[in-house]
């Protein structure tokens, strides 16, 4: 198994030793400018941190808007520039604690992820995991949790299937079908437009039949408990819109899964043990595969099926973008703290948590 | 009419009885670990009142990570084991009001929830009307709201129709069907499989053309009030998965409606006036078929057509999965009380307003 | 371009006169029984002005349910009456300043919402311009915002398109059509029952394959920006329910578009800076059309491709429904206020500013 390779690798958790050298009294939070920022700052004031934003020049007219929860904005050129020596010095003497999201990877890609010398709150090594399709199933299998059948090309297809293609860039890409030999055909012209590099990249995964539902957890190493921090659908386009043509006008189009926003959701009381239990095994499996394991927030992406199956199709080994919803707090962080908590805020109070106790290091990587 | 047998039944309203025993200043409420239990068990808190969890082993994991809520556990090894003696007996000595909510007699069965020896917060009688489908539309008709048309087996079928089994069993083995002599065939099946004592059971409805809405009401008896509580859309399995599907790979594949969530909805407001009228209305009805009538939360069911007609197909006693959306208030709650105002809470204010005004057998049967 | 002959019109800004004799300290919020008026009165008795209600008499009963929040009450035997002088005596009276709404227009008429003698919060010119679905996307166009493609009666028609009624009446007697003869039909059917005046006043807009997106904005005069305050979908009868039925029921059934709710959504975040811009744009055209340009909440209405391209395809120069969404503030609110700020909050908030700062002629016309 490949994956073995990671946790022997210390600079995977180079954040350890650079989070001694900081000034625990100047701690601040840093982000890039996309995905859930706005939540993840506003989470850092309401938790007393300092906060910095890294941002490109053309972003800046909508941050500006919330400068009251911005200390200090460091601008780049490009995204990638980030992991220039220069930005990451910079973010070091202001102590900052890099809170990676969504769209962070998709931004800087996975080399800059994984050598960034800053500490990351957030399990480093998951990222190498999850630029793979496969990986990703194989994480999931491991730690017990059920998942769709995947097929490899050539294989006989007897079902619906969607074929994913690596990375997550908000569902670009994928497609549904049902025969092998198109998905074959489709795939040979994705890597011939550069697109994909290998066929054997994409991942073919039975398309159940039910319905999407996303879950957002948050694994607290200090209180050594997985939080539910709430549930959404996301809103795809053009899926979501085809459906309300008449199906003779919908005719062959095919249908697009890319996510342009999220709509909050619960959950039928009686699947949360079980929301809950795949959350821990997912926990659980991360020590194993990736020590120290998973820190912080994480999503697992599930179809619902008629039979009450959850069949978890993918995950996100950071904060997912549905936490938007609830920046005053979800169903369930109301529950838990009887306070306005969103999953921003949850990991500023992590931080706080860590100072408290002297234990910032246990909590990046 | 058979439902007038009911209110003659003193037993119907033993709790009236039981609660004149109770310790004034020891009051509990105790709730059944499935369903909503979380928001009634948080709401019971944020009015200073003890609680009590009624649970099976297996779902302890869950319940423990929110122990700050609760504080007596039962634990029973079947949920029809609250009927024993012995457990009626614990929840007594725990001044315990039970809180039944759309899982309790799915879980323990109608004869021991009219038969329990302990207050129940709610109509006790509306059970035995809530095990038919055709004395639930029954109720809503002589209420004066407006339902959608049935049909008996072997009449003419002249539109689209769903067929409906009895019990609140979260929409399982629902289909929507055109043809007389199919809806006859299935359900003979049904029968054959043990599924369904008697075809004539089932309810044929109309299957209305327009937008499924449900409506949370508060009925109070001490304010003499019927309270907007909030609206939601269930999110069924797999009828709201199919639809994004291209309709060439739906091909036959029958929808089902299994509930797996809920998602928010506020409502055009031009369409409260009816929507809390009907509520009226049937809080009404509830008191001339089986007095003392309603009790607290309950809900309408409906289909929301293009001229903007209102169709009741349903309604639910008592508490509804999809108040658990709004454990921070609801759009309408916070018109009401300006402060975090859930259902579960709601339920909890309602006993402490009850214990101010020395009136508890008013709220309870 | 007619639009010009507008900000000529000193009518058209009459309530800058009036509010000059007004008694400052009695300054009171009007607005007519429906759409968001609860959310508009429990807005400004949050910020400690009073309220008067104008309603007629069949809506008295839900809306004394709210007296909490209503400090005068006028009942009017029609809505066109708001016009009369005695109305607008009396409410001139209290020291009203009217709060416009999605209904108010399509109660009263353009006319009397034109002429009426009391100082409106908002931009009293753009009435006109909503009347027409040409003008409306006129003024878009000349904003810079992105739009469907449009077509004339008789064009040749090469995509799917939905053909839209003047005026705002929630969607009601929209069409999707594919065939431009069958448009010309049920065009000059609709002139011949009466239900259009002219077939050129309905616009045929290209039908853009994608998601509809609402989004929620506040100018302020007095702080000079625009404020994203949220986003919505709306949840329309019957189309959002034919696509539960299996496409062989739905058979050639004709989707409608009646608005009957509104469900709530987060934009992805790398979209937040376009969708404010584009809210800037808008302003900025009002500004240049039709000074002193828009006050206050207004909706931009869209369509989110899978290319991420955002089209708008309508607007409103008030406030939406969708707003009701957020009585306790949206996702996007608590970023600025950090305390719960309905969009009817922020307009009282305005009027608040206005009085500290005695600028009320700023914000009415």
């Amino acid at each position: 198994m490949q994956i073995t390779r990671y946790h022997r690798c210390t600079a995977l958790t180079i954040g350890r030793e650079i989070i001694g050298g900081y000034d625990k009294d100047k701690i601040s939070v840093a982000v890039i400018a996309s995905h859930s920022a706005l939540q993840i700052l506003h989470g850092a004031k309401k938790e007393g941190l300092r906060t910095v934003l890294v941002t490109t020049r053309e972003r800046l007219a909508l941050y500006r808007e919330f400068s009251h929860l911005i200390d200090k904005v460091i601008v780049v050129d490009k995204w990638r520039n980030i992991c220039n020596k220069d930005a990451a010095t910079s973010l070091r003497r202001l102590n900052s604690i890099l809170i990676p999201h969504g769209s962070f990877v998709e931004y800087v890609g996975p080399d800059c992820a994984e050598r960034i010398e800053l500490p990351i709150f957030g399990l480093r090594s998951l990222v190498r995991v999850e630029a793979s399709q496969w990986e990703k199933i194989g994480l999931l299998r491991r730690a017990g949790i059920p998942t769709p059948r995947t097929y490899s090309i050539g294989e006989e297809i007897d079902r619906i299937v969607i074929v994913k293609l690596p990375g997550a860039k908000g569902g670009k890409g994928y497609f549904i079908a049902k025969d092998g030999e198109e998905i074959a055909k489709r795939l040979s012209i994705l890597v011939e437009q550069g697109l994909l590099k290998d066929a054997a990249d994409a991942i073919i995964q039975e398309y159940v039949i039910g319905v999407p539902a996303y879950y957002h957890y948050f694994y607290s190493p200090l209180l050594d408990r997985v939080e539910l921090m709430g549930a959404d659908i996301r809103y795809e386009t053009n899926v979501d819109g085809l459906r309300r043509l008449p199906p003779s006008l919908i005719g062959s189009a095919d249908p697009s899964f890319v996510v342009v926003g999220n709509i909050p959701l619960v959950m039928r009381e009686s699947l949360l043990p079980r929301i809950l239990d795949y959350g821990r095994k997912f926990v659980k499996q991360t020590r194993r595969d990736l020590p120290p394991g998973i820190i912080g927030p994480f999503s697992l992406e599930s179809i619902v099926t008629p039979s009450l199956e959850i069949k978890v199709f993918e995950f996100s080994g950071r904060i997912v973008a549905g936490t938007n919803l609830y920046i005053n707090g979800s169903p369930y962080s109301w529950l838990y703290w009887d306070e306005p908590m969103s999953t921003g805020r949850r990991i500023a109070r992590e931080i706080k948590i860590a100072l408290e106790k002297d234990k910032l290091s246990k909590i990046v990587t």
